[in-house]
Order: C-alpha cells, then sequence, then structure tokens
C-alpha cells in the first residue's frame, strides 16, 4: 500500500496558512499543522523539533498509541506501554478474584509470564498510515445529487475505501471526516489484539480522590498502569497465545525523570474524542437552555429509578454500580457546562463572529459570494434538528431504554442487513462487525436485571406518553396502546409484565443464536420483544432515513460554513485546527496555575503533603499505610523537588485536551515523556464549546510521581530498568505489590 | 489623679525581658512591650516609630478607642469615629423603620443636624490613665488567708480601687489582671454617652457575604461605619441633648488613600477579648474532647427547638432570629477550633513544653525551686474543676435557660445585695450597675416568646434530669420533682403548664417593679418563677461559694504557673506577652497571603472583580446595582492600583487577633490608618488557643475599598473632606444614599 507513505502528511496539512497568531494554548493540531507552528515552540523551547512533530513515523509521534477511547505510548522497546490507571481499570477488575483483589492491592508481574491477559477486546492500536481522500470521498456524490443521495455516497466510497485498506490482514482502518466534511482522511492501523496487563498501582493511588475529586484541583492522583503489547512469533498481530512474543514498536518514548517546572513547555500527543468549538451561536443557545437541562433532568430521574430499585440488593446494585457512575458523572459534566456557560459570553461572541463574517464575505470579491448562504443554510438546518429534539431525546434515546428491545432491534436489523451484499449494507452491521456484536450481546448480562431494566423503561415510556402529538411515534404508540389522552399506568403495566414474563431474550445463548436467524423467523417469532422490534422496523427505518437525509444537507452546509470561517481567519492571519474527531492530534502549552476566583490562585503542582493533609483513611482518601508512612518519614529519593519542598504528584498545563486523550504521553520540548495527561480542570468542562485561556487547563501525573512510587513502594525496579530510568538509593522497607499467579 | 499619668506606662513594662526572637506575627502586645520589639519593627519598616506606639496619651495609640465589644478609632478633630459596619450594626438597625430601612439603603447624614443617636447604651471609651496595682491587689490578701478569704480579698481591693477612680465624673474603671493575676492594672476611661451615627453603606455592602463569607476567604465585604462622639458644650461625658458639641480628641489618626502593599508591615492596636494561650495541655485536651463536642451537641438541639418552635410564625421567628444566628455563628467557631486542633500537634507541643519547663525548673538554682510545684498544682485544679463540667454545662448554664428564672434569679439577688453596703455587694449588683440591670431587665421583650422560652426550657431540664446523681442539685431536683428513677415528662409539663401560666414577670413593668422590692417581699410571692428563685438561693450561694474557692486556688497557682513560663521563656531570650482581656493591645505583622492547602494559595488581596464574580443578587451577594455599573465600568478613580487591576477590597495579614478587634485601625508604619481589621480567617478560629504563623490570618477591609465607595457610590464627599482626603474627579453620577430625618 505504498500510497499511504506516511511522511505525505507533511506536505498536505491543508488547514495551514499563515504563521499562527492563536493563543499559545488553544489548538488541537494535527501533526502536519505544527511545522506552521514551528517559530511559536521555538520561542516557548528552543530544544523543540516542531518537523520531529509532524513525522508519524518517526520519534516521539509514532510511539503514541490508540487504545480506543483512551490514548497510551510505548515506553520501552520491548512494547511496554503507559496510559492511566483509569483506562486499563477494566483489565485490572476483569483480573482480581475475591482472594487476589488487584483492584484493591495493585498488581506487578515480577516477570513477562506473570503478565496477565488484559479485559476481552483490548486493542493497541499503531498507526501505520494516514491518507488525504477527501477527493476521493466526494468525487463519489453524482453531479446534482439530493441529500439523501449525497448521503449514501459518501457512506459508500467510506466504506470501500476501508474494506480495501483492511484487506491487509492485522489492520483496522477509517475514514476521519474533518470539519464536517471538508476534509476526510483515510488511517490505517495495525491492530494488536494481545494486550497484558503488567503493573498498577494500589486503587487507594491510582483513583486517589475517586469521583470526588474528579475534574477537581488541587488533585493527588496516581493515574498510571503499564500494558505490554503482544504480537505472533513472526510479528503479526494475533489473539492471545502463550508463545506470543512482546511487539518490537518502531520507536518508544523515553522517560525523563527531571521531569518539568512551572513555565516550561509541555507537548500532548493522543486521540480527542470530540470538540464543537466551530458550531453557531444558535446551537450552543439550544445546548445551554434545552439539552443539557433536560438531560440532567432526564438523567436524575433515571438515576433514581435505579437507585430505589437496586436498595438493599447487592447484587443488582453491582450490575448497574458502573451505570450509576456513568449517570453521576454526566449530570456533574453537565452541570459544569452549564455553571461555566452561565458565566461566559459565548453567544455574544459568537453571535459577533457569525457577524463579523458575514460582513467580510459580503464585502469581498465575487468568487466569495458563493459563500454569502453558508451561515444561514447552516442555521436553517440547525432549527431544522432543534425541532425534533423532544423525540429525539424522549423516543430515540429513551424510549428504547430496556436492553432487550434494545438487543431485539439489533438482532432483527441484522437479519435484514444480512440480506445484503457485505459492502452495502449499514456500517455497524458488515461481517467486520460481527466479533462486536457477539461481544456485545454477550455482555449485556453483567449490566442487566429484569426487574430494574424493566423500572427505567416504565418511566422512559410513561415520559415519551406526555409528548406533544406530533412528536409521537405511531408504531410505538400502537404497540402500547398509547392514546391521545395518554396512557393508562395500569395498561402500561400489564403490557410490562406479560413483555418482561414471556421473553426468552434475557437468556444469552438464546440472544446469540438470532444473530444468524432470517427476517421470517423474527416475524414469525412470539417472543414479545422480537415481536415489537418487528412492529417498529418500518417506522424506525423511515425515521433513519429523514435522519440520514438530514444529515446529507449537513454534510454539504457545514463543510461551506466551515471553508468561509476558515478563509475569514486566514484573512486575519489565524489558524484553525478542526474540530477534534479521535484522529491524532498534538496540543502544546505550558505548565501554568491559574486563578479560579479572585483573592485565590492554583498553583501549578500538588506534591506528596496533599495526599497526608487529604487523607482520612476512608476511600476515596485512603492512601496505603506504606506510602504515608514513606511520606511522613521524607523518604523523596531522587524525586525530592527543593522548590516545592516535596516530589510533585500531579501539575496543571495550559493544554488543549478533551476525552480520548486520556492516557496521552505529556512531552517536554525534547519529545521526552514528563507526566501522562488525565483529566481537566473544573472550568475546562466547557471547553469543548469554549476554550478560555485564562481558566482551563489540563490535569497531569508527574512521571516523577509515578517512578517513586515504583521505586520506593511498589518495588518495580525492573520496569524502571525497561524504561532506562537508573533509580537512587532504593529503601530497603520497600514492599512489592501482590503478583500474578 | 495624678498617679496615673499614662506616661508611666513606658516605665513598667514589666514582661519585657531582651529581644523578642518570637515569630513577627505572633503577640498581642501591651503598648508598653513595644520599645523592645522596636528593633524587629524597624527591620519591617524603617519609618516605623516604636516609642509613639507605646505612649498611650500620643498619637496614634490615644486615637484608639473602645466601643465596649469593639474597638473604633478618632478620625479627624471634630471626633468622627470609624469602626466596622457589624459593631455599628445595632444603631444602624435602631434607626431604620419600615419607610426608611437605613440597614438596607445605608445612611449618610448630609450634616451635624442630622446624624442620628446611636442604638441605647452605645458607649465610646476613651483610655486616659493605666496604673499597675499589683501591688495594692496583692497587698490586699492577708497573711496565710485561704483561697476563700483571698478571692474575697482581691475582689474587695478592686472594687475599691474602681470606687475611687470613678469619683471622677463621666469615667468608667476596671481592674484587669493579666496572666490570671500576676499584674493588675486599674484602667480609667473617658465615657462618652452621646454617641451618633454619621454614615453606613448599604447592608449589601457592610456585610456582603454575609454568614457565609463569615470567617472566609476569599472576602468582599465593606465592613466600615462611621459615629462622632459628642460631649456638653463644657467638654464633659453627657447623656444625648441637642446642644451637645463634637468631642475634640486630643488625637485624631491620618488616613492614607495610598494603602499598602504585600509585604508592607501593618500594625493593629485594638482591644482583643479573651485568648488562652499559656494553658496546659490537659485544659486543652478537655475542651477538645469534651467541652466544644458536648456544646456542639447542646446548642444544636438547642437551634433545633427553636426552629421548630418558631417554624411559621414570623413575630416569634423574628424575637430569636438573633439568638439562632448566634448559635449558629458558636456552633461554626466550635467546628472550626475542633478541625484546627484534628490537624495540630498541639497537645504534644504542650506536653513537651511542660516537660522542658520543669526540667529547667529543677536544673535551676534553689531560689527557682519554689516553682517545682507550679505546673503540677495547676493541674490539680484543672482536674477538679473538670469534674464539675456535666453540671456547668447542664445545671449552671442550661438548666436554668429559662429568661424568666434568670429574671427572677436576678431580681432576688439583687434584693438580698442591697442589704449590703454597695461596696460590699456583688460586683454586678453595686449602684454602679443599676443602668444595665434595669436595661437588661426591659430588653427581655425583644428576644423573648413564652412559647419558646418553654420549649427550650424543657428540653435543658429533661437533659439535666439524665445526669449521674452526683452531679444533681437537690433544690432543683425537689422544685420539679426530679428523683433517681428520673423524671415523668408529663409531670415536667404539667409543673411548666403551672410556672408560665400563672407567672407575671412576662410583663416588663412587673420586672421592673422588682428592682425596688425587699426579700421579703419575694420570699412572700406566688410567683412561681419567683418562688422557684428563692427555693434555689441558698444553694446557688453555695455552689457560688465553692466556684469562688476554686477561684481562690486558680488566683494563686496560675499566676505561679505563668512566673515559671515567663521565666523559662526569659531564660531563652523570649519575650512573652500576656493572653488577650480586653485591655489595649497592638499586634504587628505584614501584608501576607497563605496556603490553606497543598497545590493553592491564597493572594493577600481581593478586588472589585470578586464582587461580580460572587454577586448572584440574592442575599448575602446582593452588590448594589449601581456598585456594580460603577465596576462593569472600571470606574476605579484614584484607587486603582495597577498590580491589581482593580480597587483592592480586603487584604490578608498575619497580625494576631481575635474577637474584640473589630473595628481596630489597621496602621502603616507611618502610623496611617490604611483598613480595618474585621474578622480573622478560618484557619485562624484556632488561634485562640494556639497561634500557626503559616495559616493564621487576620482580614482586613482595605480603606481604599471604603474611600472608593464613599467618593464614587455614597458621595460622602464632606467627610473624606473631614478625613483630609483629596477626592480625585469624581463622577457626576454617583447618588447619595438616603439621608435621615
Amino acid at each position: 500500500m505504498k500510497q499511504f507513505a506516511a511522511s505525505c502528511l507533511v506536505l498536505l496539512a491543508p488547514l495551514v496558512f499563515l504563521p499562527a497568531i492563536v493563543p499559545a494554548e488553544e489548538g488541537m493540531w494535527r501533526p502536519g499543522q505544527l511545522p506552521s507552528l514551528a517559530e511559536k515552540l521555538k520561542a516557548l523551547d528552543p530544544e523543540v523539533d516542531a518537523a520531529a512533530l509532524s513525522d508519524l513515523t518517526g520519534h516521539p509521534m509514532n510511539a503514541v498509541i490508540w487504545l480506543g477511547g483512551c490514548t497510551a505510548s510505548f515506553v520501552s522497546p520491548q512494547g511496554l506501554v503507559i496510559t492511566n490507571h483509569h483506562c486499563a481499570y477494566g483489565s485490572i477488575q476483569h483480573n482480581s478474584t475475591e482472594e487476589n483483589n488487584l483492584l484493591e492491592n495493585g498488581f506487578l508481574a515480577a516477570g513477562r509470564a506473570e503478565e496477565l491477559p488484559a479485559a476481552p477486546g483490548s486493542r493497541v492500536l499503531v498507526t501505520v498510515a494516514v491518507k488525504d481522500v477527501t477527493r476521493s470521498v466526494l468525487a463519489a456524490v453524482p453531479d446534482g445529487a439530493g441529500p439523501r443521495e449525497r448521503y449514501q455516497a459518501i457512506e459508500d466510497r467510506q466504506k470501500a475505501l476501508v474494506a480495501k485498506c483492511e484487506q491487509d490482514a492485522g489492520h483496522r482502518c477509517r475514514v476521519a471526516a474533518y470539519s464536517g466534511g471538508l476534509e476526510y482522511e483515510l488511517i490505517k492501523q495495525l491492530e494488536i489484539r494481545d494486550v497484558r496487563l503488567v503493573h498498577a498501582p494500589a486503587h487507594a493511588i491510582g483513583k486517589y480522590g475517586g469521583d470526588v475529586d474528579n475534574w477537581m484541583w488541587p488533585r493527588h492522583t496516581g493515574d498510571y498502569a503499564f500494558y505490554r503489547a503482544y504480537v505472533s512469533p513472526d510479528g503479526k498481530p494475533a489473539d492471545y497465545a502463550e508463545q506470543n512474543v512482546p511487539y518490537r514498536p518502531r520507536h518508544h518514548l523515553r522517560v525523563s525523570s527531571r521531569g518539568v517546572d512551572s513555565g516550561d513547555l509541555v507537548l500532548v500527543a493522543g486521540y480527542p474524542g470530540s470538540t464543537s468549538r466551530y458550531r453557531l451561536a444558535s446551537e450552543v443557545e439550544g445546548v445551554i437552555q434545552w439539552d443539557y437541562p433536560r438531560r440532567i433532568e432526564a438523567f436524575r430521574q433515571w438515576h433514581d429509578i435505579i437507585d430505589r430499585a437496586v436498595a438493599g440488593r447487592e447484587e443488582k446494585a453491582l450490575k448497574y454500580a458502573s451505570l450509576q457512575a456513568s449517570l453521576n458523572n454526566v449530570i456533574k459534566n453537565y452541570r459544569g457546562m452549564l455553571e461555566g456557560f452561565s458565566k461566559s459570553d459565548i453567544l455574544e461572541r459568537k453571535g459577533a463572529l457569525e457577524q463579523d463574517l458575514q460582513a467580510w464575505i459580503e464585502a469581498g470579491p465575487a468568487s466569495r459570494s458563493r459563500l454569502k448562504t453558508a451561515a444561514a443554510d447552516l442555521g436553517e438546518l440547525v432549527a431544522e434538528s432543534q425541532s425534533g429534539r423532544e423525540a429525539a431525546l424522549y423516543y430515540d434515546f429513551l424510549g428504547g431504554r430496556s436492553a432487550l428491545l434494545r438487543a431485539a432491534r439489533r438482532l432483527y436489523r441484522l437479519s435484514r442487513e444480512r440480506q445484503k451484499p457485505d459492502g452495502q449494507r449499514e456500517p455497524g452491521y458488515q461481517e467486520r462487525d460481527m466479533v462486536r456484536i457477539r461481544e456485545r450481546l454477550k455482555r449485556i448480562d453483567r449490566t442487566f436485571d429484569p426487574e430494574v431494566d424493566r423500572a427505567c423503561w416504565r418511566r422512559f415510556v410513561l415520559n415519551y406518553a406526555k409528548l406533544p402529538a406530533e412528536q409521537h411515534v405511531q408504531a410505538f404508540d400502537d404497540w402500547f396502546g398509547i392514546r391521545p389522552a395518554g396512557l393508562q399506568e395500569a395498561e402500561l403495566d400489564r403490557r410490562l409484565e406479560e413483555m418482561y414474563g414471556q421473553t426468552r431474550l434475557g437468556d444469552p445463548g438464546t440472544r446469540l443464536s438470532w444473530m444468524k436467524a432470517a427476517p421470517g423467523d423474527f416475524e414469525a417469532s412470539r417472543d414479545p420483544f422480537i415481536r415489537m422490534a418487528v412492529s417498529l422496523y418500518d417506522s424506525d427505518m423511515e425515521r433513519e432515513e429523514r435522519d440520514k437525509e438530514l444529515q446529507g444537507r449537513f454534510d454539504q452546509a457545514r463543510p461551506r460554513f466551515m471553508e468561509a470561517l476558515i478563509a475569514y481567519n486566514q484573512s486575519r492571519g489565524k489558524s484553525v485546527y478542526p474540530d477534534a474527531n479521535s484522529t491524532l492530534r498534538v496540543t502544546y502549552g505550558t505548565v501554568k496555575g491559574y486563578s479560579a476566583k479572585d483573592g485565590m490562585r492554583y498553583l501549578p503542582f500538588t506534591t506528596l503533603r496533599g495526599i497526608l493533609e487529604k487523607d482520612t483513611g476512608q476511600e476515596p482518601f485512603n492512601a496505603p499505610p506504606g506510602q504515608l508512612k514513606l511520606i511522613r518519614g521524607r523518604e523523596f529519593g531522587n524525586y525530592h523537588v527543593k522548590a516545592l519542598g516535596s516530589v510533585p504528584v500531579n501539575f496543571l498545563s495550559t493544554l488543549d485536551a478533551t476525552g480520548g486523550n486520556s492516557g496521552s504521553p505529556t512531552l517536554n520540548g525534547r519529545g521526552e515523556l514528563v507526566g501522562l495527561l488525565f483529566d481537566g480542570n473544573w472550568e475546562s468542562i466547557v471547553a469543548d464549546w469554549d476554550f478560555i485561556p485564562a481558566v482551563t487547563r489540563s490535569i497531569h501525573v508527574d512521571i516523577r510521581y509515578a517512578l517513586w512510587i515504583m521505586e520506593h513502594l511498589d518495588g518495580a525496579h525492573h520496569l524502571l530498568a525497561e524504561m532506562g530510568i537508573e533509580a537512587g538509593r532504593s529503601s530497603g522497607e520497600t514492599a512489592a505489590l501482590s503478583t500474578g499467579r
């Protein structure tokens, strides 16, 4: 696949125009944009090599890998991977037993043989090539195509590109759209499937502060863990097997035990998931005034129903613990957003920008006039999509929120899609997706209880029934006997009693057996959830068609608006980075505190002192006694920083990051790893919409804290050696962690 | 009274030994101690004149006055007085009506004629002389006197000294004991009784942040207000009268509009109420482990009973609002204390100090050996007094906590004391106390409701009934029919119903009429509260005798321990300031922020910015719209501080202060007023027991904030002129406050 020569990225860099004058901190830059920012970077640190940072095949970028959801990096030639503790959480939990609670005790494999398989589905994805496919994708759209046809043409071309790319066994490919479809890139990644857990500190270090400290500063979390990537003896990705050998990455990061100081340049390379920095004022307003308040309300209700349903029933509570934590987390996040918005003039600024942009277009040459309606056209689409938001939340998202109904719908859809040739199927129902579908169907039981499921769904159906008539879905109404006058609760309860009583989809074997069934089998089934899925199918498809047509219109309108915005910024000498889309980005800034309010300042570093201050002995502030003893005894070894009078634990930076960046290596100007990004501050929650340089901060584990724990508490000397860290005098008193069997 | 020449103070200074090496911040110094600290002060600010600070008749000390509870200072030759808004609160409230709510709107007298009488009982006390009377007081104790005799001899001598001193009309005198009775001073103060309210900002400025921000930083409170002292046309203290004229103080403070910077020396002169810095470890331990936890529990219960009793009854709620606020405040304070103690090693440090002290005494010359048992003797007394703490709290303090019983007891006691010559009466029942007794008896109705009073007392009696038998008081048990088996609630309710139903003490006229009654009248009365007071009298007296005997023993033991401690510190080159006792003290330190926890720092100044941040439009964060407009428009005038980018509002210092210091002038090295002390930070709550230099801070209003408000918002130009402040360009837009009638 010669055309994927990754170095071509340096040549492409199509969004870079002029020397950047954007604030140093804002920007999730595509690696190819970095050379244009070189002067800026040099000013911050003369040692930085911007050209190297844009080379995806070279050091250090090639060492940065994706775990799908989190970022990680290679830190040794033997495929040793470092990421966040919270990114490896599932794997640590997966290997924990009542007798050997690795989550609680931490884990350290004494040698390779003791490294444990990561949680099922764990992957290490190494980007091997990236290619601009904008022309290819857009050329697929026939002249004069309508929105629905445009949508399909783009999807079909993407599937074809991915299919061709994945002919290279052991690789996973995707087409990423930038700026709403202004550009497309085909990204090819080596997919390493044998991933093993090497080392994690105790939960009370790796998740110190827990949910209480989540998004908070001052922070004292040792959020790091180690994996190792394994491949078959001939170097190819392979399923877990004993004879597999460590993967030898082309590049790995050097770990610097010297760390960083306040004011130092830091860079982060990682895979930020999604931002919305270029939305219209009207889109942001809708989110502030409608979406977040409604979702907070609905999720709070959801959370409370589960609370009541699992009260005093440990087994059920455990099944829903993760969902409850997510709901709390999302509610806290939305509240943070609303708090951030309430203090912000974002709507005024966006409104002014839109006016300036329009004036600039209208004052410009005739060639620019084709963009005259770009903002207005997008605005109309936004208004149209907002008109369906009640149904989108209360029907599409919540109304079908029974795990059994979702399984039934997915299975019936699969049977219909399987009637088509693989290339024409809906994405998610192709042969390449079968493993994931199966995994998901199997996994349901771990997070499902029929009584709880039913209690939640019941409430959602009642909420849906109260929607205005025009937001209703006839087939759904028919199934539950919902009439304009509303829904009798007794009638609903009778129906639900019948459905949960008669269904056999609660059995995992039954669910899996339906994966091979033909549409006729479903249509003949008497299982109530299957029957409901069949009866909803046509209207589901109609709604999907409508959504796809709308999306086809967005696919045309959003890129036009972005083109106008980019040209306008270009005219003012400003580079534009595209919104995050789970592709590799680089952000740079400095180690820096901030003032959250008048009369106080958050300092850039926390230290071991703070652990003594916070510790209550109760989770989440229950540091291991051995650690407290080391701190009290000031056994700081080589990691004592004189200016701090202690060992640094976490630090703040002005870097621009978001979900997906978790586990990203934090690099100094020489490309050495000095920390791991693991969170943003409270004020950064709103940064997905609006980056405010004065207060938006990323939170990092200082690598010196990890190294201090590994050397003085956990005795992970062989890993320190593997990373080339020379341990200081090592304390005879440290105790090794419990090791695997 | 020539012997009271105040300058003698400079000569006395008996506690000053060697150049001080205590931490710069700790110490509520007696003015006479300042010359010995001169070097230290010079190092902080070469302009400071330590000798001047020790001269009570000179500038600036003579300008510092006492309001009884709060400190204040003269700031013009026409008797203009500045103090805290919270110190003038009662007077502002007193003059407020529904139509003219001065508290809410603020008040500015346009001229002298519009100045309003302060709340009844308001006083301005100007110290005119201080004399060491240690020898006189101690000489009164006969050789070989027992503790009870010692107590009485000291009390009688004090009363005699005061009586003689007060022969000079218009003066109030008291004998202050230092270091538990190691030294005594006779303090003579001019008592100005015509005090008038001149100016106060709106409540939303003067109490901005309210109870939420109480003890907190960052703070944005404009806690200042102005009085004026008036005297008769011939210059003598007089009751309020129209023909009275402003008092012309010998000295007044210059107000500096230049303010202070971070790191600058500041001094505060004021009347701190009480500290306990030299208590034994065992005393502090008792307070931490018993007193505070029990009081929190009891006060929380008290608060909750009132809450329930006044729920939905506005008139009752208003009567108890002040008590409820006090209970909340005290509970918050005690919790702060316990939080502070929990982080502190005070017991270890005190224990170590006691050991070192003992070792030093025992290693010393024979002359020192008489102090050998000082600490042990005091420790025994402490243990003995702790053995009665249950009864002290649940009987003495709470068990008699009916406003009517307290009035009845006071009245009967008065009738008994009035049988004696004035000079032999119990302090508080002498002729000089009659005005206060009458005021107090009148005032009861403002804070009393029979139903609420009864509900609270009922609970306290039930709590008392549960005490172990040895803590019981027979007469009290007899009255309520409390038996070893406990108390029947129904029996108690019947008795209370009868008492509250039959008493006439709820009527203020009746209460006052009893002031003249003879003991026989009480003994013949059928009023149940009077009867109860009579029936408790003998055992009350017995308890008082026991307490006085114990106090007589403390009066001997505490000074001996303090003598030892002072000598020990002297031997190590350390000055010792005596515990606060509502006498004039000077504390010095610097303007300085602090770190409350790892990873953050409180800055020394807050600014107007913080008011915009905090403002919610709801009390207590409801700054006047005119102020918000000035801030948004950045109309900072002469008070803009470039480094802050705004006008300073409050600042922190390392000064050592406590309750009673409220309203104290904060001085720069030249003795100019740069702020007003009005609070301490959260970490300073524990400072009454233990001053921790790293985190103990005082909170001041920056005078520049007051001046900015006066010039730009309140239009108090004539007061600025009176203080010699040259106003900057004055905004035409400012609106004057509502003026008095």
